[in-house]
């Protein structure tokens, strides 16, 4: 007997994160696709934009009407850049859909500190109230009851599970917390320009917008909820000659001497019942080639008695567990299937 | 109502076409892995040798002991070197299991041709006998009866496929075949040396084993099949730094004018019923990011009317449809299961 | 005692050859490079489009102003687009400037052919007349005397050179020509497009411009020649995710039974005295990483009896010995200077 | 009037620092090689080792013989292990040659912090006195005085040469120190294992030795020393599919408020005369592909006001100014040559 399926739209389907969100979804026993979206491919094959995908999908793409999409859907994926994905949203929950949105246009909760950070002012912040931060690990029980998900950014992603049980539970200093990434190339997404020109970038490597990157109030977001006081982090992204993959080296100084084991034991205990955090054993570190199409986030964690400090390793997909990976995996919880539903699946080695 | 499930064994855990096998069966719906090999790593979990997969299975390494493996087991897949993958297939089969053996060891009919090129007698004549070469394009009713199928090269099952129409239907003089084909850095396998040492292939590129390749006289076996009369081959392989794919292009003087057009609409004819070959619209030539990870092969055509050749050119994934995923198309066919279950999934781009 | 020097343009400077050409004559001990053109960035230091030549360069980039820079300079470097560099030489030619021009312009010595592959009619076909085709291992000579050089192809050069001791000394069934060459994305261009996007071309490989690619009739010009009769080539070249490098695999009939114990004996022989062709011994085959950043091409060769066909590999900096170094070749020889002046530099590996 | 030329020894000619050395060296004016060494290799020629250098040497490998090489050199770069090189440096010494150690045996000026780190006891404190740590920035000298220099790690050379003069000046709080680097595969050797296998490495990315890496005492060391007091840092390495190139990202906790312009003027007072250090403006940071092949250290600065915290990054090519090239540059202050000889050499970019 089969499952019953619920209807998808993927809006904005021409990036990375589109394409990712099709074939996760392709094989996923409760969803039928039944609009993707493109303005710049409009009646076009989705097959013309990735022809990986050649004999697994006749999907034509079609331009952005919300109207249209949502007599056919009950569900919308976002994959739209910032501010045009403002009004797309605010379209389909008029509509009565529910919505997965993978910019960053209702991550933050202040209107102001978006307006800060993005420039632009924020036009549906009624919306913005009702939207839940999409990071299972943390809210899994109101996005269980969303109607609105903003899906994290894929730095934030890698950052908050590295650090969430220690200042959870008080074990660092607020104010001494750095974040140190890692990125492969496709998180800069698919638009061609002269920095991600492919002799420019291999064989290269490079820290970007220090200090003054976009994802710093979202991790600053999350970790101040958690530590119920204000967290200010440094934020540091760097671009690696690699197609997928986030590294995430954290540090901060512990309050009190603890050792490796201790805060073993806390995240372990912390990432218990977590199906995709897999936590490495002590004197282990990951590696993003475990994790590559794959919606794990691994995590290492070495406790520096020389120096007081704890430093914690994070890898995942950026276009999984820090995208469209993690979009299912909210729309698994936001439609009652089961979590790893579609997602359960081994990352791709070598 | 849950389908019955196969008993698998994966003889040969540790390298990357057991991993791989691994991968993709975790996911087929009538499979259940019970037994993984490996020498090196017996008493230890899979996931020591393959950490990409933690969180996904909880099997053990079993050293190989036929019989012991053989009460547990239905469905044998041999992953390992050749010479020692002839006498387990031999072990294997008497103990009355069916067996893909992704080795060279059953794929060579004439084991004379054998001794030859591996440079060993073979052990098992008769065995070798009822071996079925397992390219299901060209061979789908017997693998359907098969109980020892040798799961082609990776290598040769590119250069066949993209070669077949035309030496089939006498399109091209047969002298005339060169085929250069391009591999990525895991089809050599997992064992560290020099030559495959990071920083000595990456930015590097070369030819290897010019004329004197094992797959030589395994494409040339199919081919002269094909035409019915013998056909030698002139086959370069080349070592290319990236981690997956092999791309293949293939000259042939033509017997008489034809145009790319009509190429193509043999093509399409010749593979009109195959799940798992694309062929591209004329003016289209495949790359091997478009199978990445899929069982895909992707062949493109050109007819040269300046210099009356034909140019073809084929992509796929060396450790799917060149290893792995063909082993598991023919494990469907040898079980009656659908051809493409649990493996009709997206290539991974980027 | 200090060298005299001579002065030097680079015309068209923002471009990989451009800069590479300032990577090798920073150290040449007989030049003063005195200006650099960029219309992009006229007025802005040298060192903004190239950082990697801070410290080590003041100049600043002009407009291309043909009369202003003949003031300055003697001899001019064109590293400008196809037509562009027509207009530019024939102004420079006037104002009795030597030049090495690095684009097709004046690499076809007949328009017509020139006009069939590049779409654009000749507009200085006496200018055409006088330019001498600057392969120093075939032309020697001419270069000598010539006033203007046209500056061969990346694939050109490491194609001839493969090939002219068995067409010269009529080795070769010359219907039977197959060049397939391999090429790193430096080839291309510093231009950024969806196609040299990092993540579209890294764990990427395709063939492209199948039997339509420019460089063909220029390798068929230089091959005919030698050959004293019409030659045609199939010619295939493939993009490779790496920086640099092209490795050329050439395929032809042999007239008449030859080991490549002879055939090796021939290309001794042929390229004795040129400093800048590596002959490897027999069994060993060029590897592109050993040329990075030198000016040399290495070549190896097989006789595969069984298939009567010769395989020739060569390898060469498509940036270096493909253009830059080559362009510095052809103006020592121009200038009278040492021929390796330079560029008698070791490769950078790894 | 030819300049007249020292004689040197490569003892260690066949991992990666060898061969760098050998490409440096052939162009430098002042530069005889004469003995190359290699235990396996003995023998051969240097080319069977690096083929990349074909046709620019002659040399045959001798096996490491102090006496014999001692009678035809004045001057010995050791590239051996650690251990090995003590005792040769020892024995070198005692010949009365002039020593660059490339090795960690001399670089730590306390025997007991050698032991701690490197598990072995130090055989010649007497030597160790005597040795000079060879970071000209720091020591130039001392350097020209001495008779046996310790060339710097490569990751410590770009970590100090990061935080040299915030630490010599007193603005940063010296508990709040972490480094962390980022090192391309040759920074690893030239020895094959499946860590730097390949297809483990390629599309991968993971820190390794957190807290434990063997060059965190040489910095903590060199540091120390500026601030007349004893630092403690964190340290963490990373590796990254690249053959070349170090990037280091520094983190402390500014004492008083400081914009990055003033953190600007400050480096550019400490390095004004360094020939190798290349401040970046305000604004811009480095990118280990403009120093890929040359012995420039890139260096940019970020004051962050929101955290109190400056962020300074550089980037060294690992086998350059990490190792090869500052060991030319050493010789160069202690022969009484130009600083830069041989070594004012452009990166290769692309």
């Amino acid at each position: 007997m089969a499952l019953e399926k619920v209807n998808i739209a993927i809006v904005g389907s021409s990036g990375y994160t589109g394409g990712e969100l099709y074939r996760l979804l392709v094989n996923h026993p409760r969803v039928r696709i039944t609009s993707v979206t493109s303005e710049r491919s409009a009646g076009k094959p989705l097959t013309t934009i990735f022809p990986h995908l050649t004999g697994l999908t006749d999907l034509v793409c079609e331009p952005l009407d919300p109207d249209s999409i949502a007599q056919k859907t009950d569900f919308v994926f976002l994959a739209l850049p910032h501010v045009t994905a403002q009004e797309a949203a605010s379209r389909f929950h008029h509509l009565g859909k529910k919505i997965v949105d993978l910019s960053a246009d209702y991550r933050l909760a202040d209107p102001t500190v978006y307006e800060m950070w993005y420039g632009h002012c924020h036009q549906h912040p009624e919306l913005l109230r009702s939207a839940v931060y999409g990071l299972p690990e943390l809210h899994r029980d109101k996005i269980k009851k969303a109607s609105l998900v903003a899906n994290p950014g894929c730095y934030p992603t890698g950052a908050i599970l590295s650090l969430a049980p220690l200042i959870k539970k008080g074990f660092v200093d607020l104010t001494s917390v750095i974040i140190d990434s890692k990125s492969g190339v496709s998180g800069a997404g698919r638009g061609p320009s002269l920095v991600y020109h492919y002799p420019e970038v291999n064989e290269g490597l490079m820290a970007y917008k220090i200090g003054i990157h976009r994802h710093t109030p979202e991790i600053e977001q999350e970790l101040t909820m958690l530590a119920r006081q204000p967290i200010k982090v440094s934020f540091t992204p760097h671009l690696i000659p690699m197609n997928r993959g986030i590294l995430t080296t954290s540090y901060a100084g512990l309050n009190a001497a603890a050792d490796t084991e201790s805060l073993h034991a806390l995240y372990r205990e912390f990432y218990r019942d977590e199906p995709f955090v897999r936590l490495l054993d002590p004197g282990e570190f990951p590696n993003v080639r475990n994790v590559r199409g794959s919606n794990f986030c691994d995590i290492g964690i070495y406790a520096d008695s020389r120096t007081g400090r704890v430093v914690v390793v994070s890898a995942i997909d950026n276009l999984v567990k820090g995208a469209s990976g993690q979009a299912i995996q909210n729309m698994n919880l936001m439609m009652g299937f089961p979590e790893m539903e579609g997602i359960k699946i081994a990352g791709i080695f070598p």
